[in-house]
């Protein structure tokens, strides 16, 4: 296979669900990795871990010399890296288990001074202040402490990074969920968050003439639409095309989420138009042929990073930066995949098995057709042969069948993006992320990504969601309260075809 | 003035004493920068800045949506930044206390969650968990959330530095000192602290190659031994010497805090042949005589960044670089100004004027040297003379005089370093920083500074402050806890000698 | 085919033989190219030829206001650059014969000039040496002055470089032979030596650091051992191994000479080892087990630079860096390629077709030994059966037949490169390249490339020429005056062993 | 002086002048550097000379092995330059003649040639073509090789640079004046010539943010007008302004040429303007008010590039930047000085001495007018008083002087410019300068420059030469060739003034 020449280079296994993690806060699903979490560590290597966290997780100073108090020494933020490094994966879990309940906070001195606090209540305001700064003190976890001397050695950032990566894989996959260590998540979390702050993030263009260490990662994580050799790298960062990346101070050399955008004349509805296309490797850009940006590809590199916010924040920097090249530029818009609409699909209609049809889901016509085109098979009921069609991609080599499944799966992959909820939002990861920076759902296109994974995971099928600047703040703010969701007419309409059918 | 060239060139005024007032962790006096603070706005400031605040600096999300919320949009923190830059000098002062005040927690919502959590205390640990955890979050005062937006805005943790720099201000000059402000300080303080992680800084290298825009502030920012042009600040950075600064990625082009490196045979005893002499500005470095490390000048750039600790690190970051450079390299030492020995001196020789000597200070046969010296004056008290001698430093134009003084000097130098304390630490700030790095008090040198201005402030007195390197941990820690001084046989000597007179 | 990917990236076809053209000094043969060449142009174009040169090629101005003359404006320049790019293929040959005739010297000037010389012979030493520059100054072709005007405009360097590997094409494939276009280039070739001068060349080190661009073309020239994909290519600048380059100012991003060198214990004497080994991909350089330098590969990449000395200079420049790198290293040496060997072999085994055996290439014994392996086919003649055994490499897979062919080969391939010469020198270029460097032929290495193309090119050998600095000067005027070949105790047996057999 | 902390900065004594040694193609005068020449070696040293020479400055290769013989080791080389460097100042005129002298062509061979040539003149081209080509080569002189050689060698070039240097020095002081050392002179610069081809020179904007290396020797070459200091510094670089400067990969981090632009809405009239206005230090620019590029000081640093062409390319060159980023501007001049002027006049009024007055350079009237603001004073002749005005330029300092001396000095001044001439070319340098280039003699500016040098050396007068960017190559090839200035109405107005009294 082509492709493994580049992949090979870079060791470390594929990468591709990671967007998908960071994308729809989700925890990535256990199948993924494969490891095996140990729920308690060997009884020597616990009293090693015993002996190790009483050394380097020490107290926090009293509250009036918090700031007379002097770091430890470097090496035992090293000393601590090294012993976690050298865990075997499965005594990890067991190992944060015992950080996040042996470090945290003191309980009893918090609740005695919550108890003071009260007592200040008709005191005055001075007094009360000092109560609550007490409080607020006590309430810091020792871990928190530790994580901040690790982050002051070199190396230290991107060690913690990694930490929570782990820390999310135990709680995806169950290894350990405490709420002590779903506290420790959390205050990592918010440490990485802080130091990951946009305003220390550093925006790079990606060029053919930007480092190859650098270009390599760009394509190794390219999830969306994977990079086969260097002829595909070099179209990527070539004439009528972006790439732009994050990258921090804290670990150079290393781009933190990547976004790839092309420049077109009208909003995009084919992704191969982009990603195979080559008669412009070498031409000069016509800047009167580009009106649009359409970012089709937008990948995050370190899983342990999920949840602090970089891709939104990147899309915005881009939308400036293409502003300030290209001033009259009006059209933004993402192509977007559609990540689990066949599963979701075939799900549905494996439901109807039994029944042999599923009415709401295509009209007695729509079945029809779809009979005919097959050819009808007595003992299968054609929810099933329909549910076939769709896992082996056959329908698309004939060309009846296509034009029958058109307005059947368009309609049904509208509701799947708009329709579909998990906690109320979005259930498709990528439209969730879009609909939360603000995007409006678009326009669904048809035949748009017809490579065997296009078809694959969504039948062809992909969505743009747009950016209309001066809306997406008003649109973020109403899908994250009230999960409304931005569409068009196009999308609104299908989604109405799709109801009258549906009982769902 | 032959070094106005260069200060002319930057904006700004002297900014001379900041690194005294980072190295002691006081505040800078009221003197200094002679702003007068308007105790409260005008009315009508004070209803634009009501209006303002409701706007940008909104209440917390709820608990349970606090990570669906979406950040407001740019334009709200760009809004509030110009709205602050835009406020005459007086005026900040009672906006940043409304904004202390207005936007600090919510008393009320605190103490209900603090209660709450005491009723936890017989349930299981994931309740108590969780009941500290809501009460954490309440104590997140509003305009830490303000600030964390700023920080995301290009610029904005620039904006946030200087807007602390304002607000230590503020605090020297009692411009307010609510303890509201207080806390306001310490929230930006410690998000500063996060944002200038060490692991966030980069180590540059400043060389003739460096940029001008850099060389130049070098030059403006060095506050220790002034460079008055550039044949002194070629010499800075030329061979046996090097300079070294912490930046920032979102703050480029502005070194954060400067060290000043001398590579020597010897441990110096003396500025002058560190940074008058010319000789060897074209050589080449010859490695056999580069033993020793003489970190000579110190300085710290950012008044907003006072407390955030950037000189400690540099120092021990900069030991590593020199190790690397020079693996032979065993001696590393500062040569360090004691800034306020004159004035300390002479607020003692005054309390002696109406006895007309302090037989305390010097022993009989030195007060008669002393007057023999000066050729006695029947009606000046001796101490006065003396007094008036420090005070002019015309005591350096005469041999005798000076061989006179050097031992009386000598022993009272010493223990004003070593003896005179606040609130237990080195009264001497250069002191105190060194001592909380873990050097040692290690050489006093006589004729050290010969300068009008080391005359001047410390009687052309210096002190090498030693870094033994498998000894700073552990002084550091003796130093901030015990508050024991680690010193010299020589300087103990020096003190002891003292104490054999004095009373004090 | 796995190494397509890379190769499809860059545009223009294989260059392979381009380095064997420059390190033999003898132009490529015409069927490299497979152009060709038309001798005249049609006469439309020529009218157009004629009249564009009157206007760019204009006569030089006279002695008297030679420095007077103002250059024409860079439109002219540039007028001609685009028509000659614009020339189909096979019009640039009558182009430049027309260039060479039309625009060389004047001359009757020229005569009349000599003839005034020998006129002043009696007269002082001024008069003389006026009559000589004048004479010097008519012997400036005027294409020599336009090249100068075009070496002026922007990538007009670049032009001249590409004119001249068309000039060399056109002399190789006897498309135009006239005196007058050798002269052509004999003018050109000694204006880009000057340009090309090594005072004017920069020395890169290539990492994996270095841009894309740079990375891709030095893949993309590799020719003596190919890069197959990203894997090859990161191994080829990772740890024990460097790779320069020669760039020039005038064509930027653009490697002129590559070197590749691995970084030994021993000196090397299998290239597999060196381009196949991926353990030490990431490892840490022990500089314990650095003790040689092997240069494994050098490869010339401008065919319009053949005779302009770089990669002589090249070699001698990466001594220096690994000397200042590695002080104590004390092994330089090539493992260099044989090309030709087995057609030179297969040439000389076709003589003795006739006689069956060639009793002077092979003893008795080996012959049978060889024809029992081979297992005897009374028809063939053995000399016959050897060559074909040598053009389809089957004997390496006989262990038998390996053992019984490695002192036949070993001898054969040692008087090959020693003992074969053209016009008085190595017939080899590689070797030729090396002797004229000063390098001593060391050591012949059996199974030292087991590649396919290594047994096809060289039955599997190769050969170090080591680089004694002290001598290299020595031998390198040795081998240009004398054709003496400095060669080993091993290199000089193999010979000897030959040259008892052999009556060649 | 304020200037000195820069000026001492840098080793070297002053170079003011050297841009006009560049600048009007004259050697510099020998009072400028004070050195002396000896005009022979002692006797020991003479014989270390001659056999060094022997050794380094070997004989060509014979014509058929030219292409076969190796260089000399580098060693070789450095011997040569070294040697060279450890010369006395006094000894290096006789070591460059001694050069010049023996290691020249071999005349005998060259005569025998050219005999040859005449013989050949009947025969086929390709023996006329081979007997020209011998002849050439034949021609080359031995010092050529070794400079070739010299070349190749790290630092080389620069060395040559510098030993040019002292060539010029040499003739223009008369220490060595034989035919010979002119023809040394023109060989290495045609060879610089080469090397310094514009096409291998790369041009650098200065800005702040350049290495502070490349500022200060910025600063230190200014000649024409002197820069003071930081903020001076700064200015030259900041907004409205832009400095250019070429560069050579040869001689890294040393700009060979520089040139300041002043970006402007009209053409400039006056000097203090652009080198004294700090108003815009920091100011953005506005792109509406940029319609000028005013030249306003170009400064050639390398004495030994006289002669190589540099500054004419850098216009242009910074033409066309300027254009690609400001597609609008339509105007481009330059503001000039006019050094010479005053002492030009100075001597014309001398003459007038013994008749009292020139009537032909001012009307009775205007002679009436000078007395009267003077204050006749019988005894001085009227010329006389003028006289020492101009020289003390005290006539500034009165109103009504200035007034009547306007129209006076604005005629002869455009006369000087205009009307004299060196061998047919302006006396001017500057002027001589901007002609060659094709610039338009455009405006005559009254207090242009008011600074004390400016009233010394042209009476405050400065000009400005305009370049219609379409009529350039023509105005030089006339200018060079018929020696016919553009100029403009003002200009020839002027002018005819003159004449209109003038018997000149």
């Amino acid at each position: 296979m082509i492709s493994n020449p580049i992949a090979r280079a870079v060791r470390g296994s594929a990468r591709c669900w990671r967007h998908r993690a960071v994308f729809n806060g989700l925890p990535v699903s256990s199948s993924v990795s494969g490891w095996r979490w140990r729920s308690a560590p060997t009884r020597r290597a616990s009293s090693a871990m015993e002996e190790l966290l009483a050394r380097v997780a020490v107290p926090l100073p009293s509250y009036e010399t918090r700031d007379k108090s002097p770091p430890p020494p470097e090496s035992t933020s090293l000393e601590f890296m090294n012993f976690y490094r050298g865990l075997e994966k499965e005594d990890k879990a067991g190992f944060l288990s015992r950080l996040s309940q042996d470090c945290g906070v003191d309980h009893r001195a918090v609740s005695d001074l919550a108890a003071k606090l009260l007592d200040t209540q008709r005191r005055d305001q001075a007094t009360i202040l000092q109560a609550e700064d007490r409080l607020r003190y006590s309430l810091t976890p020792r871990y928190k402490q530790l994580f901040s001397h690790v982050s002051r050695v070199p190396g230290g950032v991107k060690f913690l990074v990694d930490l929570r990566a782990d820390l999310l894989e135990i709680l995806a996959t169950k290894a350990s969920d405490s709420p002590h260590i779903r506290d420790l998540n959390s205050t990592l979390k918010s440490l990485l968050s802080e130091w990951f702050s946009v305003g220390l993030l550093r925006l790079e263009r990606i060029t053919w003439g930007s480092p190859c260490e650098i270009l390599q990662k760009i394509s190794q994580y390219e999830a969306v639409h994977p990079i086969r050799n260097w002829t595909d790298l070099k179209r990527r960062v070539g004439p009528y095309r972006r790439c732009f990346a994050f990258t921090h101070g804290a670990m150079p050399g290393e781009p933190l989420v990547v976004l790839h955008v092309a420049l077109t004349e009208d909003i995009a509805d084919n992704i191969q138009s982009i990603v195979r296309e080559f008669a412009t490797l070498d031409a000069e850009e016509d800047i009167n042929k580009i009106n649009s940006a359409i970012f089709y590809s937008i990948s995050s590199t370190q899983a342990g990073l999920q949840g602090v916010e970089l891709g939104n924040y990147l899309i915005k920097r881009v939308v400036r930066e293409l502003q300030s090249e290209f001033p009259h530029m009006a059209q933004f818009s993402s192509l977007s995949p559609i990540p689990g609409f066949s599963s979701w699909l075939q799900g549905l209609l494996s439901q109807y098995r039994k029944e042999g049809r599923g009415s709401d889901l295509l009209s007695e016509q729509e079945w029809a057709e779809v009979e005919q085109a097959v050819g009808s098979n007595p003992g299968t009921p054609a929810a099933d042969s329909l549910r076939k069609l769709v896992a082996t991609g056959e329908w698309t080599r004939s060309e009846k069948l296509s034009l029958a499944l058109e307005p059947v799966l368009m309609r049904l992959c509208a509701w799947y993006l708009y329709g579909e909820k998990r906690r109320g939002f979005a259930l498709n990861p990528v439209a969730n992320f879009h609909l939360q920076n603000g995007a409006t759902m678009w326009r669904i296109n048809w035949r748009a990504d017809t490579s065997p994974r296009g078809v694959a995971n969504s039948c062809g099928i992909m969505v743009n969601y747009r950016y209309f600047l001066n809306e997406t703040s008003r649109n973020s703010a109403l899908y994250l309260q009230s999960k409304a969701v931005a569409a068009s007419e196009q999308v609104l309409g299908l989604v109405s075809q799709f109801q009258k059918n549906s009982k769902l």
